[in-house]
This record gives structure tokens, sequence and C-alpha cells, in this order.
């Protein structure tokens, strides 16, 4: 197994497969990462830490949609939800590779090291997937304190009532004029 | 403005708009949801709660992912991320005009109102818009502790390490046999 990502300076472990884990699906991929693709069949008595078999290798779906699929960034301290991205499977394979948030930009149709350009990045503390392969949360540490460009924490700062009216909550935390040049 | 949805018993008001609203890009919209469209210029001076006017009504953009957008269900106590979905014009809809979360299912093709065969809904506690209008949350109550059709608390449960390996988190808080008969 890898050593997992550093939090807190403490090396995050997997856990045991626990037997629920025999129950999620497995979902045929077409978008192979270089990453172990089987699944076997993990014993009830596997130790800890046993090494890459008996463990179940994430296969995301990419497929429904177009070869993307959206990835939540959730700050690691407050949990509050900074932006939501898409990744397709150069972008998923950077993160894991680097430890950093790569996403697949739309607009750019080309990928994105989130912070490339401004040095904010987001250092990848845990990640998670959903129950049917198909959206991932990334936990991170938002370097510089702002995840979106207009220099808000979060990029979902507007609060919408249900009438549809919309007023600004947060704070600005840089001038995007000063990081953006 | 409208009375906005419960949280914890107090009604929640909308704040006043800032001035850093004035520099949200306002998106064309195609699909109107029947709320008011026109985006009026805020004064600087507009008293709190003054009605409609002077208030930037939302309009979310639905057209980059082919007329649906993600809507990201988070725990209005804990923060928890439960569950990400997709929402279309008619699912946004009703979802502000009945304060419970609805989806636009693409598995099944229609209208997703959470919880109606299980029970388990979804009460809006407030709603966020990201900064280029593609992307939303729902803080939610989630009625029965458990978002997942799997029975865990959030879909979210699986945690995956940097070689892809994969380790369930948390308990599930119903049996799903139970529920889904």
């Amino acid at each position: 197994m890898g050593a997992g990502w550093e939090v807190d300076g403490r090396a995050t472990r997997p856990l045991r497969i626990t037997l629920d884990a025999l129950l999620q699906p497995v979902v045929s991929k077409r978008f192979p990462l270089g990453l172990p693709a089987a699944v076997t069949t993990p014993s009830r008595d596997l130790p800890p830490l046993a090494g890459a078999q008996g463990y179940i290798m994430l296969e995301l779906d990419f497929e429904k949609g177009n070869g993307l699929l959206p990835a939540i960034a959730q700050d690691y301290r407050t949990g509050k939800v900074l932006m939501l991205a898409y990744i397709n499977p150069l972008a998923w394979g950077e993160t894991l590779r680097t430890g950093e948030a790569h996403y697949w930009s739309r607009s750019r149709q080309e990928l994105w090291h989130k912070g490339a350009s401004s040095g904010h990045i987001q250092r990848i503390k845990a990640v998670y997937a959903d129950c049917d392969n198909d959206a991932v949360i990334f936990v991170v540490e938002q370097v510089g304190g702002a995840a979106c460009h207009t220099g808000y924490e979060s990029c979902f700062h507007r609060k919408v009532e249900n009438d549809g009216s919309v007023t600004i909550v947060g704070e600005r935390i840089f001038d995007p004029k000063e990081v953006y040049r």
C-alpha cells in the first residue's frame, strides 16, 4: 500500500477493507490509470497493510460525464466547500501522483494544476470517492487561503434565497489584480 | 425578498448586496425559471430587505453541462458532504419552491424528489451558487440521517489512498433492504 498523504505530520494509513467493501459495485473501466486494476476478493482475515493484493483498487467511472467527472475541493480544517471543478483520468492520476490537486480545464481544454500561476496550490489531505464512482472529494489545504479566482475563500460565496435573489457572503482574501498579473 | 428558509427556527434573511456583487459576471440565460431575470444596479445606500428591485437575481448557467449542473448536498450541522447529484432548471425551481432538494435523475431521466420513496428527504437550510453560476450547494437537514442509497450517511464513504486503494469509512445508518422494498 502507499504511504498515504501526510495529515498534520502523521502519515495516513489505509484501514482494513471491511466486509462492506465487498458490497460495492465494481465499475468497468475504459480509462485505466496505470493503477492496479484487478479487484480481488478480500479475505476476512487479511492483516492490515497486507499489500495491494486483497484490497479493492478504485476505478472511477468517467463514461457518464463524457470523460470528465466533478471533483469537490473541501477545506481540511473547516470542512468548507471551496470549489467544484472537473477531472479526467490525467488530472486524477496527476493528483494522486503529486499530492496536489489537478483538474481538467473545460474552457482551456488542458490539464490545470491548480495554483500553478497564482501559487495557491491545493495540498491533498484526503480523497474520497462516491458510491457510484462518478464524483470525488479532494480534502485540501488551500495555500494562500482562497480557492476562488475572484479572491474569495470559496467559489461558493453567493447565498441564494428562495426567490432567487443573491447576497454575497464572506470576505475577499486577496485582490485578484495583485495575484493574476 | 423572500422570507428565506428556516435555520434552527430562525428565518434567514438576505443580507444587503455589497459592492462586490457588482463585480459578479452576469450570465445570459437560456433556461428562465420564471424568476425575475433583470439585473439592476444596486445603490450603495439601499436599505436591507428593500424588495426585489436593487438585488441581483441569480441566473444559473445550465448550458455548459448540456442542461444540467452539479448540486452538492452538505449537512447543515456537520458540514459533511453527503452527495453530489445534478439539477436541471425544473429541479432547481422545485427545490427553491418547496424547500426540499430536487435533482434530475440522469439514469431515469426524470425529476427526482430526493427521499420521495424512502422518506429521507433533504430540507433546504441554505443554498449557495459558485462564482460562474455552474454549480450549487444545498445545505440540508438530511431526514433519516443517511443520504446514500447504500445506507451510509454520505455517498462519499470510501477513502482513496494515493496508490488508488480504497477503504470504507463511516458506518451504515440504515439497511437498504429495509428502506427500499
